[in-house]
């Protein structure tokens, strides 16, 4: 059901806002609301409803909200939660559109708390009232200065309105971020908590936030997806509107899962899921506060990042080692100076006499501060520096202020991505200050402001490969002709049947019946062959000792047959076996595993990786939702771990088109299986030398 | 040599200082070093030394040091690096056994600074003066309350003693970590700036802080080691002593490799070497300054992590899950509660009615903030519960100071390890303040908090697994009956010879002269076999088609032997070739690298890792120096990637037994080599099932 545009308005930017719940103690979330409207001079109207009072801060208190004599656009609830219900109809019968719940004891609390959230639902599917929370800090709009929040952000002195917002279905962790980010430079337009989100839900909040002209980056605290199909249309609407979406997703763990489903109630999907869709639709993935609040300041700076060459600036030369190994394996480097810039380095200091990237000035101090200031305009000269970072350790005093405040003139006029580091502490305070107030992003690790360059970098690589996603698989098989019985897998050769009509190419094989057809079918195949059971009732063929390979010659042909049939008789029991599979044995190669499975939230997911043990061993794969076209696979291929070695390490290439085929139609299978479709594993994916393709040297199939 | 411990006593504890340099400007360095000693009070005795002044600061001015009329401990010298030793030989006329000398202008710098140093490095060796420096920030003494340093953390107000010591080679980093340190509660014995290391060098310093009784943990910036072999020694008797070790190695990469010798002149070693060294004699590493300060702050509270169950009290739901996901994958773990604490919990809580771990009390707020600190008590009385972390995110105002008090107040009387972790910033400065000045630690990421904690349980491991480190491999084989002859390497069956004499265990093979000789080898060994010329002059037999694997009969041995023959003709040219060898062919099992290489500073280091192909896809593999025990081999096995293969997954055990008495005896065969031995590889060493050992398919030997 799509919002309404302008009631989502009036609870976005009311005019006129009725503070249900308000008091004279701001130690009370009541009074907390108030002090906040009056404090940062709200220009809306403020009547503040609270039947024991006259009047408050100098305004009418009424007793409730039908008794304001004005058209208010939004209730803010700050009273207890068993009186919520009759203060909305009440609300109702005012005409007021819209209301922010702050209250808790909701679906976040007990059996009656849970119990009063259905009936909020209730009313509001049946009022059409537009309604944040329960349980939430509701919304802080600082891009109009409408304060109707209670996150204690609020408490700042210094709330400048700026291009990020916020979404977080935390209420205290929408106070922490915004607090921390604020302190490192980053200006909000948007400070947003959903709480319970019984009403409008996170999508809804980023939806808005794509629409609104002063919000360029949108940063997200998220637990879970109440309506996982809806993330995927805001996630593309944001690549195709360049606004940048930030997401620190929790609950990878177990426990965290546990503790997040407590905590909103949403469900928690398989991380794999959410890491597969972030990757296909750019959603820049943040792994801690810190990452996520440089995030928010190295997007927002409105300058563009031409590519992965880092210039840095150190303030000391410990500092300058520390940056050149948080460079140790990113896709971002510590660039190589142009000549001219070294030389230009050089003639600009006095005191030292080397001069590279990082660089270090150092020894410049306390005599030219103005060094470092100088080297940033050096560097942002040279066209393989594509971003500046200057690393500050304790310039305290005069000297220390004015190579800052240098650092800051010349960090304004330059056209490409400026951070500082700061390694230190309290003892900087000040000039962090001066830096903070100019809005050039801080970090406080050299580690940290690396992985957000690298993030940064993948982010503009994707926003450019992006219009090349579409299905590019032809849709070479009738989908009704396919294997659809009512079993729950095929037996192998039924699902190599199947895929191998989706262009999946499987080792020539043979099902013998008798040792002596299987004799003659090793013959004509030519040793060495593998042999493999066929039942439908045996899912793994190994486990049952259905499998033997390596074998050479008719002799070992019929030991191995044998050995079969004992094995299964004597661990699988009366099984219906449909005969042995002889198929011709394919070696070298490198070996993967492709694969479907079936996610809660997100549906099909494709997955890639490393096979044969090895998928054990390093529990790395890579993802992604389906469709998957070639883009995607190549992306897939460059994120893996070993995909370097299919790209043609150790002089040998392989058959890297081949790879790309196969996935890209498995793709295609999985979308023609449709929901049916629960499993499918082929693994290894033999992968051969250039031009000479992969095979499927074992398939698995399931269905529901 | 060692070092005169008088002479080091009276350089880190002197009892009357001249200030050479000295300056009534406290932004000038002498002025700095003046103002500290004042404002600090050090109650020795002070000597500005300055011809231009007849008083300075109330204390009477000396034209030179040889003018003082008393005896000086140390001198401290600012003045420009060209007057240096003039001042340094009237102090050796003085009779002043010691000088710090901050200034630059030396080995870091220009030709003529070189120079200088080397001059510096005949007069320390001549005069026997004890020098710090130069180019270094001296030696901060707070445990005797001695500061004569230049570092700026001698600004801050609040300078406490405490059990930590700090010592960097980079005096700026050395100002940066203690001053974030000092923010996040730590206390410190000394912060020491080796600078150039002329005179002492870092090791000096540690061993020095290891035999002093007011430090308990010592952590190290390091760029570099000078003498890595007394680095050998003060880590091991950092772990006999039990004092921990923290080191945080910068110089990684090439570049930052660059930049450290550039900036101390120092060789940085290759850091699969520093690493094995760390390793195996418990120093812990630190990969950031954050993780540098954590470690301080948790290995310095003098309370005992007795296991890997981590509590954490969470003032946030979101932030509840943030802990649970920073566990994933670690070695300590959210642990499960004991039944009765989380009936505790539950009583305690007022409004919230779910307790589990992490403990969410966000719903207690504002009307229990006591909630925080009980919750902590019931953790710290549950035995599953090793350590407590309570994630703080906004609680500002009353109700936060009271929660916080709460936190502090139990928090003192805890016996395990009890941490702070602040997800937001300056809106609780105050309550971070509270929290700092009791000395209990400071996160600001969850992430580091885990990450520390992890490190600090290996440590103590360690500790516990020390005593088992001997070499323990029997001397198998006279080392003068080996192979030792002139050649760089020997050919395959020579080093097979040599190895298999220290038992490692290659299949059964023949070399064959002629195709004649080769087919009765393949009979009688049974095929499958494999063929691999031999010869000095071929180092990598694959690359010149030198090898056949998977020969099944006489034909395919026959042809198989013709094409080497045929590609290392066409392929090597006129190399001596002394046959070809027929090799039983081992099928299955698990492919491991094992070798030894030799690092520039700690000699031997052995390396063990996933074989075959894996090898470079991984590019990840386990070190440890020289002589490596059963017990190193163990760690080293956890430490692994596909360790856990070894020791059992996927219901197959691998023979773990038989790779500990390959490597031991690996190791015990570079011991006996000596410095000659420049490479071993033996890849693949084939792993097989438990019982049936392991085989060395392919080695490479290089002689010096």
């Amino acid at each position: 059901m799509p919002i309404d545009k302008v009631k989502m308005q009036k609870l976005i930017n009311p005019r006129a806002l009725a503070v249900v719940g308000a008091s004279d103690d701001p130690g009370r979330m009541g009074g907390f609301l108030l002090t906040g409207l009056l404090k940062h001079r709200y220009s809306g109207k403020v009547f503040p409803v609270n039947p024991r009072f006259e009047a408050m801060e100098g305004l009418r208190c009424y007793s409730k909200v039908s008794d304001i004599p004005e058209p208010v656009d939004c209730m803010l609830l700050t009273i207890p939660a068993s009186q919520v219900l009759s203060v909305l109809e009440d609300g109702v019968k005012a005409g007021v559109p819209t209301a922010t719940i702050f209250s808790s004891g909701f679906g976040e609390s007990d059996a009656e708390g849970k119990l009063r959230q259905q009936k909020l639902a209730e009313f509001i599917d049946s009022s059409g009232m537009l309604i944040c929370g329960p349980n939430c800090y509701g919304v802080l709009n600082l891009a109009d200065n409408v304060p109707a929040s209670c996150n204690r952000i609020l408490e700042m002195d210094y709330l400048p309105p700026g291009p990020v917002a916020l979404v977080s279905q935390s209420g205290a962790m929408s106070g922490a971020i915004a607090n921390r980010a604020l302190d490192r430079g980053v200006k909000f337009s948007f400070v947003i908590s959903t709480g319970n989100e019984c009403g409008l839900e996170v999508c809804d909040f980023i939806n808005f936030l794509l629409d609104d002209r002063r919000t360029r980056v949108v940063a997200v605290f998220l637990e879970g997806l109440r309506y996982p199909e809806k993330f995927l249309v805001v996630a593309r609407k944001a690549l195709d509107a360049g606004k940048p979406l930030v997401v620190l997703k929790v609950g990878r763990s177990e426990i965290a899962a546990r503790t997040a489903s407590a905590h909103t109630g949403a469900l928690v999907g398989s991380d794999l899921a959410y890491e597969a869709v972030f990757r296909k639709y750019g959603v820049i993935r943040a792994n801690s506060v810190d990452e996520m609040v440089g995030l928010m300041g190295l997007l927002s700076q409105g300058r563009h990042l031409g590519g992965t060459g880092v210039g840095t600036v150190c303030l000391s030369g410990g500092a300058a080692s520390i940056v050149g190994d948080a460079c140790e394996g990113k896709k971002v480097q510590m660039t190589r100076l142009a000549p001219d810039t070294i030389t230009k380095l050089k003639n600009m200091l006095v005191v030292m006499t080397d001069a590279d990237n990082p660089v270090d000035v150092s020894g410049e101090f306390p005599g030219h501060p103005e060094a470092a200031g100088k080297a940033v305009q050096i560097l942002a000269e040279d066209a393989a520096v594509d971003s500046i970072g200057v690393v500050i350790t304790t310039p305290t005093g005069a000297m220390g202020e004015k190579a800052i405040a240098e650092v800051i003139e010349v960090g304004k006029a330059v056209p490409k991505p400026l951070a500082t580091i700061w390694l230190s502490g309290s003892l900087v305070s000040h000039h962090m200050e001066m830096v903070r107030r100019e809005g050039i992003p801080l970090f406080t690790e050299v580690g940290v402001y690396v992985s957000c360059l690298e993030k940064y970098s993948w982010y503009l690589g994707k926003k450019q490969s992006y219009s090349n996603y579409t299905s590019e698989a032809p849709n070479i098989v009738d989908k009704s002709s396919v294997w659809l019985g009512t079993r729950k897998f095929p037996s192998t050769y039924e699902g190599e049947d199947i895929l191998a009509a989706y262009g999946i190419r499987f080792p020539e094989g043979v099902v013998a019946r008798t040792p002596e057809e299987a004799v003659k079918a090793g013959r004509r195949l030519g040793y060495p062959v593998v042999l493999k059971v066929q039942s439908p009732d045996i899912l793994h063929k190994t486990e049952v000792g259905g499998v033997k390979v390596g074998i050479w010659s008719d002799q070992e042909l019929l030991e191995a047959y044998q050995e079969i049939s004992r094995s299964i008789r004597l661990r699988a029991g009366s099984v219906a076996i449909e005969g042995i599979l002889v198929q011709k044995m394919i070696r070298g190669g490198i070996e993967l595993i492709l694969g479907i499975s079936r996610d809660s939230q997100f549906g099909h997911i494709l997955v890639l990786g490393l096979g044969g043990i090895y998928t054990e061993i390093l529990k790395e794969v890579v993802a992604r939702p389906l469709p998957v076209s070639r883009a995607d696979v190549n992306e897939m291929i460059e994120e893996m771990r070993g995909g370097a070695m299919l790209k043609g390490a150790r002089g040998q290439f392989m058959d890297l088109d081949a790879v790309i085929d196969a996935v890209v139609s498995v793709s295609r299978f999985g979308e023609d299986m449709g929901p049916r479709l629960k499993e499918l594993d082929i693994n290894p994916l033999l992968v051969l030398e250039k031009g000479k393709g992969v095979y499927a040297l074992d398939s698995l199939l399931v269905f529901d």
